[in-house]
């Protein structure tokens, strides 16, 4: 990982920006994918489907679909048909799972056929779990549609639905052929959407590039605005650090579980709030202030670098009102999280920008208090 | 494989069996497991729980648990939490498996858990699914209790549920930890159950084994009195033809296929009949004279080996009547199997006893006859 903080002056961005629009590559025991990262590069998508595919079902959102469908459409090549998922975190559920795999097999979906899941995080999650479990598993190409699966969801191979009673709490490893990001396609997504996504990339800069960090928290103007070096950029490093994690670690049993940083407080946020609240990483920003302040509380962050992190999250807010969320129940709610193992939460806490450390070994009265504080602040 | 069709005498049961009590093992590239065969070796689960396990979901039906499940819980030697499910062909569906994981994480599941499978077939294939997704993946520790599940269902990391329109169309690859397998508990087996395992067992002779094939074709009558020598013999014989299947071919691409003998024709013929007038072994049954007398059409096997092989089927008949099915209707379900690529259907056809072929390329006329000839044979 990068270290040296400053490196990358903003006069530099454009000339990287034309010279290397670049393709990264997970590379796992069982697999090796591309996870490409071009303006325009929908187009692309027949030179991933393998010849010999039969049937290929695109699988999207009517909303995605009204906006990109047909560009993508006039670009497959094979025989094909188009389902429509219903979308939203309530609709994350296996009976949904079931109805898109009823309708493959109505229009003559086999083990010959090839799922694009072109959407949101939620679309390819469901697209992907889809894949991994339809005849025990067909190849899947995500083409994540907001900023949030270009750098998180649609990287990596996990899928999953929602229980009631927790998120992706179902699910399968299930690398895809490939994946397209095509940052042209955010220029129409809605502002809250884009934001949402920019915790992440936060997060990747917390975790393990400060250059990154630092970029993110320069230059929220020219984010904000789309500006589209800044945008290339900060999507490649964040695929590159995902595609690093992940190769060396696909089943998330070691050094991959640091991109869980805010997500064990913000999963809790999620489920308190009926998942209808907040958008993931809106709950994953108000996750990672928890997981900041907790950090500090436990002595393991600066407090410079403490207030540099609540910053720049802020600087990208505000989030939805907390109000009337009960610290004591969000506190409770930790203890459920996916990652809870034998009773013992894991926490991912940041030492510094650009290094976190796992850790179940805190003091349950800061977890309260981070709590308190992340609501307050 | 072996070839030489009677060189086992009655005589030698006895020794064999006292002799050897085995464990064979499937060796895929992810992972290698053993598959024990022994008379009480239920009391030995323990050695398969990993010592750092977490919390152990013992998953059964109500009449497995009433007959056996005190003797398997007190030798669990681990926290652990019964879960039934209710059993039956309609009932393997996700929405079964939904409950079940709502009730593990209501129950402190997390991914540190592991499942016990404890029943037949369809509990193997649901429990299994369950742990191939639960959390993205726990281990499984496998124990079949109907022969089918024994000799077929439980060996081999094949699980999965039913669609409304197609049996087993969801599932995963999911390798258990252990395969234990004790025939003792089959003494308590209903007979139309047993038998219906019996034609499994038929089926590994005809594919692979020439020897079982005589055997079972020879000794109805102690089999059918459950003799355990000649029991435990069929068993270890059909544990090590599908492990070898399975160890050079885990997601059937190749070899594995085989095993499909009599499964085209028979899941058209379970699904024709909505799953509730066959048991999947009959069903099989069925497939396996259809397939015999297509073989026998197509000029693949000799008019000597197919009488046998129908003449060893019906030895342990008679299947529930097929009064009132139309051909026509099965000759239409062939085509939604999931075996089918790209519209082609394959078919497994007996050559000799003891070796079958993979073939596309037949005559739609003689697979029509096959079927008529079958239904009423």
């Amino acid at each position: 990982m990068r270290w040296n903080l400053h490196s990358t002056a903003a006069s530099q961005f454009t000339t990287w920006y034309n010279d290397c629009m670049p393709s990264y590559f997970v590379e796992t025991p069982a697999c090796r994918y591309p996870v490409s990262v071009e303006r325009g590069g929908l187009a692309n998508v027949r030179q991933y489907i393998p010849e010999r595919a039969g049937k290929v079902f695109l699988i999207s959102t009517e909303d995605v679909w009204q906006l990109h469908g047909e560009a993508l459409a006039r670009e497959i090549g094979h025989p094909h048909e188009i389902l429509f998922f219903p979308g939203g975190e309530p609709r994350k559920r296996l009976a949904e799972v079931e109805t898109l795999a009823e309708q493959m097999v109505a229009r003559g979906g086999d083990r010959s056929s090839v799922i694009v899941a072109f959407g949101g995080g939620i679309l390819t999650d469901v697209a992907g779990f889809l894949a991994a479990i339809f005849m025990r598993g067909i190849p899947v190409i995500q083409i994540p549609t907001t900023l949030l699966a270009q750098v998180d969801a649609a990287v990596g191979g996990k899928t999953g639905v929602n229980l009631a009673c927790g998120k992706n709490l179902l699910g399968s490893f299930h690398q895809p052929l490939a994946v397209i990001i095509d940052p042209a396609v955010l220029d129409t997504l809605p502002e809250r959407e884009y934001r949402a996504g920019l915790f992440e990339i936060i997060k990747h800069g917390v975790i393990a590039d400060a250059d990154l960090f630092w970029l993110m928290s320069r230059e929220p103007k020219r984010v904000m605005s789309h500006a589209p070096d800044v945008v290339d950029r900060m999507i490649c490093d964040s695929v590159r650090i995902k595609a690093e994690l992940v190769s060396g670690d696909e089943k998330e049993q070691d050094r991959r579980r640091i991109l869980n940083f805010g997500h064990t407080f913000g999963h809790a946020l999620e489920a308190e709030t009926g998942y209808s609240q907040f958008l993931h990483g809106e709950a994953v920003a108000w996750g990672m202030k928890a997981a900041t302040l907790l950090g500090a509380m436990e002595r393991l962050l600066s407090s410079e670098d403490k207030g540099e992190i609540l910053r720049c999250v802020n600087s990208y807010g505000p989030l939805p009102p907390v109000a009337g969320v009960d610290p004591a129940r969000i506190a409770a709610r930790l203890k459920s999280d996916k990652k809870t193992v034998q009773g013992k939460i894991h926490f991912v806490l940041p030492e510094r920008i650009g290094a976190v450390k796992i850790t179940a070994d805190v003091h349950e009265q800061f977890v309260a208090a981070a709590i308190e504080e992340a609501l307050a602040c």
